[in-house]
């Protein structure tokens, strides 16, 4: 940080919303009637789809730490989970909300920098931000975004979907935020071990926007989520939707060699990162057999990232791990509840 | 409060949610595709509408106080809030997402209440409950709702449409909020006063939604929004938007009788309650002269209360304050700025 700090009490909410208007490029397409500036933002919806609405908060000290992640960042990242939710759907997003909860003592220029992240991914998945609200707390920095989104109609692929017989696949590696969050927590421990992917992973999740139209388009998925509690979680999520259990197969599921390698550092076992980590953010989706296989070569060339098989839905309720040796286990559920946090 | 009490904690988040539903009844409307339990809730918009989308949060102690407001209260007017910016676009709710923050040790029966009083707002105004998101704060309960709805084609009226010669309406009496909150804060000053009007517009604050739909029907609007920050303030921004200035007549702007003694019991002007006192949500806009008069007979016998003129929209930038014995004063604006709150 240079120059003199401007404290967001001393700016006003009026001057302050001008101001972050510089950091928001006019939207590219035409579906932004009005942005910034009346009582509600205006849009223009595509003919004949359906849409999709979620909302997201990240407050300082519960969901990040301003030692561990830069303004721009935090903003990045909370627009993040939110159009990974449109992902999610296997929709686009046409918009984003923002309300700022900040305290009067806070420096103007790490709301700039939230602006500036947030803008980054904004352009980048042509989801424009049209509004938003600004108050004062008197706790800790929080940001809710809301997306609205859209999907062709009846296109929309749920949670509850899964039958039994279906594959069940993710779009890239797991546990890496969690090797990105242990590094930050431990830096000692992992010194010297290469852990750029792995905060990059924390930092900077990808919504996998692309990746889910590309396998709407492409092949009939039975469901679709995004990894965000974790795959023991969230796959549970798929499971109750669906009324199904489901199989993993430990050797199947997808881990980089640097979360592998931040794992052993902390004498923690890979594989739990994977499984129970969360806020990877890849999508996990469940198709029948035929389905995959043939479209992975493009997958693969269009993303320069590959599709992983993990296992099987199957009838009943339970989901078990498969060990290499053939025996197998209940998964336990250890997702993320955020007022009864799980250990690590 | 009457029984055991269960701490959200104790609960965890997604028993709550469970839980929650329950206070949620079925949409009525056909819109919601997908409610509460996927990635994003799903809805199917009108034909050839328009999308209005809006965000607004309230934390404990900055917006509302849990001695001054039942759970119930403080779950309507978040949601009323949001509501009401919809009615300023003059547009109807297809459905709203609810983000809260909840401190761990807080009260799930305060939970129950909040979506008590949301689900009777949401009720009355066909604005049905389809998702949110729950998280832990380290800080006080904050809920942040942001609100879908959809305006014909080309029909939603903004702040920027006023022309010098418009009459300036409003649909109710100013300054009810204003004296409700004074109510609650000097308790000992207005005892013995009758307070239940001012209580009711401070804390059951009524969106304008169908007495909009009955004003963009009816008649031609220039400009329109819904007073939240004060008449002096909301009128400044219709101005500044417009390139326009304004006259307000004190002698015509409308205040409830509970409100004029509050204010006198306070030693206070019942005027500067209604110009700056903010909360009304009563709506304000502008039209050219011939277009209101005609429908003011059917607007009082269908909604059982009153337009009034307050002034008129003339070229310049000031907004002034004309006196009954023909002086005039430029109004200073005074309007709520949530980081640098102005005096009484």
């Amino acid at each position: 940080m240079h120059g003199r700090v401007i404290r967001v009490g001393d700016m006003g909410e009026f001057a302050l919303i001008d101001r972050l208007q510089r950091f928001l490029q006019a939207p590219s397409g035409s579906q932004v009637v009005k942005s910034i500036g009346d009582d509600c933002a205006v849009l223009q919806p595509s003919p004949e789809s359906e849409l999709i609405l979620t909302t997201d908060s990240q407050e300082e000290g519960v969901h990040y730490r301003l030692d561990w992640c830069a303004p721009e960042d935090i903003g990045w990242r909370c627009l993040a989970i939110n159009v990974s939710d449109i992902a999610a759907m296997a929709g686009w997003p046409l918009g984003a909300v923002v309300a700022l909860s900040l305290p009067p003592e806070l420096d103007v220029a790490f709301v700039d920098g939230l602006y500036t992240g947030m803008q980054e991914l904004a352009r980048d998945m042509a989801c424009p931000i049209i509004g938003g609200n600004m108050t004062k707390t008197t706790g800790r920095v929080s940001v809710t975004i809301t997306v609205l989104g859209e999907v062709p109609k009846g296109q929309a692929i749920y949670r509850s979907g899964a039958r039994p017989g279906d594959e069940i696949w993710v779009t890239g590696t797991l546990g890496g935020a969690k090797a990105g969050l242990e590094a930050l927590l431990q830096p000692d421990a992992v010194a010297g071990l290469p852990a750029s992917h792995a905060l990059m992973c924390y930092r900077r999740p990808q919504p996998r926007l692309h990746e889910a139209q590309f396998l709407r388009q492409r092949a009939t998925l039975h469901s679709l989520l995004d990894l965000s509690d974790g795959l023991s979680g969230d796959l549970r999520h798929i499971c109750q939707a669906s009324g199904v259990g489901a199989q993993i197969e430990a050797d199947a599921v997808p881990i980089h060699d640097e979360t592998r390698r931040i794992a052993h550092a902390l004498q923690a076992d890979p594989l739990s990162f994977a499984l129970h980590g969360g806020e990877d953010f890849e999508l996990c989706f469940t198709a029948p057999p035929t389905q995959i296989d043939p479209i992975r070569g493009d997958f693969d060339q269009q993303f320069h990232r590959s599709l992983v098989r993990v296992g099987t839905i199957r009838k009943g309720k339970e989901v078990t791990l498969k060990q290499p040796d053939g025996s197998e286990t209940v998964l336990p559920a250890r997702g993320y509840d955020h007022f009864r946090p799980a250990e690590g």
